[in-house]
C-alpha cells in the first residue's frame, strides 16, 4: 500500500484503476470518528480529481464494516459551554458532506461489506452506488436503542428501501441479514466470505471497462434527475444524452458496434 | 375496556403503554362511516397528547379489518341540491385528515390486519407506520369495480409499493394475499391467525421499550425528510440529530452504552 | 389488420375494444427509428381520442420487443454543421414526448414483452402502465457498453425499480431475466412464450371491463399525485374522487353494488 503507513486508520491501494479504500480501525469497529471523517473526505476529494481511477471500493478491516459514529468522542463535546450543540451540528454536517461527496464523485463507489454495518455505517452502505456483502453481514440503524434515533442515516436508507421496512428498522433497532438486505434493495449482491473481495472486484472491473466519460456523465445525471418531476427529468436527460453523443469516443463506440468490432477508445 | 361501552363502534384498551384501538362494526365490515371517521379522529387527537402511550395498534373486530367508506351513507348525500359534491369533498377531506393524523402522531402506529382490507381500508394499512397481517388477509383497492377509482387510497399505496404493482391493483381491482403484500412492502410481517395479536403486541412492545422522546423526534423527521431533496434532507436531519443529542436521557443512553450497563432513563 | 399494410413498421389491430399495437421491424429489432417514433406518436395521439378503445397492448414482432434507438440513423446526423447536436436533442425530445404520451393517454397501456428489451426499449417497458413478459425475455440498459449512458431510459427505470439495482443495470450494462425483472418491479407478470398473448389479453380484458371514465380519471391522477407532497396529493385526489362520484354511471355502479346486482352502465 504505497505511501500509506499500515497503521493509518484509512488505507488506500490501487489495483487496475480501481481504488480500494480500507477503514482500518478494527478496535473501534471502524467508527466514523472526526479523524476518520476527515481522512475519508480528503480521500474522496482527491479521488474525484483523478481521471485514472475508474471505480472505488470501500471496505473495512476486522469484523465490522463500520459501526457508525464514535460515541465517546461525541460525548466529549458535552462539556462545551453550549452543551455541545454547535459541535454536534458541525459533526453531522461533516458526515453528511462526506456521504454526499460519494454521490457526487465521478467514479461509481461500491461498498464491500464484511460484517456489521450499523447506524452511520449502514448509511454508508446505503449511500454507496452499489454494495456487495458477505453472507454473514448484518445491517442495522440501531441508534434508537440508546435513545439517539438514526435521523441522518434514514435519509440514505429511505432512498434505498421501502417505507415500512425502513420504519421498522429505525424504530425496533433490529438487525437484518444480508439476504434480507438484498431482498429490500439495500445491497446488490451476496457472496460467501472467502470470495467477497473477488466478487466485489469483479463488479468493479466490469464497470471499469466502460468509457469513463460516459459513466461520469451518467452517474451525475442519475442522482440529479431522480429529484426532478418527470417532464423536467426528460428535458434534462435529453440534453445529457446529446452531450454524451458529442464525445468522439462515444462515436467510436457506436461505429465499432455497427461494424461489429471492439471499440478503439482514445480516453477509456 | 374502561369507560367504553362494548357496543361502541370504536373500542379502546391500554396494555403496558400500548393503546389498542379496535374498529367494532363487524356488521358493516368496519366501514369508515362519518361516525367512525369522527371517532378515529378524536381518538388519534387524544392519543397524540398522551405521553404515557408509547405505541398504537389498530385492529378490527369480525372477519374484515376495514372495508373502506360507507357507500350507503355516501349515496344519501346525492339528494343535496348540488348532487352531493360539497358533501363528498368534505368526506374525502375528513378521511385524508384522519390518515395524515396517523403520520403526524408522535407514537408509531401499527395496523393489525385480520382479514379484508379494501379501498380506504387498504389505505389505512398503507398509512400506518407498520403492519402485521394474518396469513389469510387480503388487500385490494377495488373501487374501480363499481366505477369509483380509489384515488385517495392510491396516495398512500403508491408511497408504499412500486409503480406497476400499484397500477395493477388499482385498475384490475384484484386482491393480493398477505404473502404478496409482504413481498411488495405493504406490510411488515405475517402471522398465523391464532398468534396475530401476540405477534403485533410483540412488535409494539419492542418499540415501546425505546426512549419515547427519541422515537417522537424520529417519526416526525422520517416523513418530513422523505419529501425533501437530498441536500435539504441532510441539513434538516443534522439539526434533528443535534436536538436529539441535547436530551439528557439520550446522554444517559450513550453513557450507559459506553459503560456497558442498561440505561437509567428519567422519562422513558 | 384493417387499413394497415402488413409491411408497415407499425401494425394496429383491435380486439374487443383492446388496441394491439405491434412494432413490426424485426430486421432492425424494432428499433425506435425516426419513422417508428413518428408512427408511435401519431398512433398514441389518435388512440387518446378514441373513447371506444379501453386498453392498449404494445408488442413486437420477431425475437426482440424493442432494441432502442436506431444507431445507424443517429450517426448520420454527425455530418451536420453542428456535429449533430441539434438533431440529437430533437431526437431525444421526440422520444421522451412519445414516452410521456403513454402516461398521458386515458387508456391503460400494457407492454407485452416477447424477447429483448434494451436501452430505449427497456424504457418503453418501464414507461408502460403495466407489463407482461415471456419467461425468456431479457432487459438491459446497455448503452454504457458502447459509451452512450442510457440517461433518458433511466428516467423511467428509476421510477420503477430501486436505486441500487437501477445503478447496477446502468453501469454494468448487464441484462436481467424476466424473473428478476418481476422481483424488481419492472414487470407485473411472467408467462410462458406460448401463452404470452393470451395472458396479456386476459389482463387487458380485466381492465377493459371497468368503467372507462373512472379508469381515465384514475390514471391521470395516478401519475399527477405521485409528484406531489403528501398534503397536496390528498387535497388533489379528494377533488378527483368527488368528480368521479359525480358520474351518473358511478352512482349506478354503487347502487348496483348495494343492491347486489350487476351495474347497468350507460357508457361503459
Amino acid at each position: 500500500m504505497k505511501g500509506t503507513p499500515s497503521d493509518s486508520i484509512l488505507l488506500r491501494e490501487c489495483q487496475d484503476n480501481i481504488e480500494i479504500v480500507t477503514l482500518n480501525n478494527p478496535a473501534k469497529l471502524n467508527a466514523l470518528s472526526n479523524s476518520m471523517l476527515l481522512k475519508l473526505q480528503n480521500c474522496f476529494d482527491e479521488i474525484s480529481l483523478k481521471k485514472e481511477i475508474k471505480t472505488v471500493i470501500i471496505r473495512g478491516n476486522g469484523k465490522a464494516f463500520c459501526a457508525g459514529h464514535d460515541l465517546k468522542e461525541m460525548m466529549a463535546s458535552k462539556s462545551d459551554t453550549d452543551g455541545g450543540k454547535v459541535a454536534m451540528v458541525d459533526l453531522f454536517n461533516r458526515c453528511s458532506k462526506m456521504m454526499q461527496t460519494i454521490q457526487m464523485m465521478p467514479q461509481p463507489v461500491i461498498a464491500q461489506v464484511n460484517g456489521l454495518a450499523t447506524a452511520a455505517g449502514c448509511q454508508l452502505v446505503a449511500t454507496c452506488d452499489m454494495a456487495v456483502a458477505s453472507e454473514g453481514s448484518q445491517f442495522g440503524v440501531n441508534g434508537v436503542n440508546i435513545g439517539l434515533f438514526c435521523s441522518t442515516p434514514m435519509v440514505a436508507l429511505t432512498r434505498n428501501i421501502s417505507k415500512k421496512h425502513a420504519f421498522e428498522m429505525l424504530t425496533t433497532g433490529e438487525f437484518i441479514s444480508a439476504l434480507r438486505a438484498k431482498e429490500l434493495g439495500l445491497i446488490n449482491r451476496i457472496s460467501n466470505e472467502n470470495e467477497l473481495s473477488a466478487e466485489t472486484l469483479k463488479l468493479a472491473k466490469t464497470v471499469s471497462q466502460k468509457l469513463s466519460a460516459a459513466v461520469k456523465i451518467g452517474k451525475k445525471a442519475f442522482y440529479k434527475q431522480m429529484e426532478m418531476p418527470l417532464e423536467e427529468a426528460y428535458k434534462y436527460t435529453g440534453e445529457v444524452m446529446a452531450e454524451n453523443m458529442g464525445l468522439s469516443d462515444t462515436q467510436e463506440g457506436i461505429n465499432a458496434f455497427l461494424e461489429k468490432r471492439p471499440p478503439n477508445w482514445f480516453n477509456k
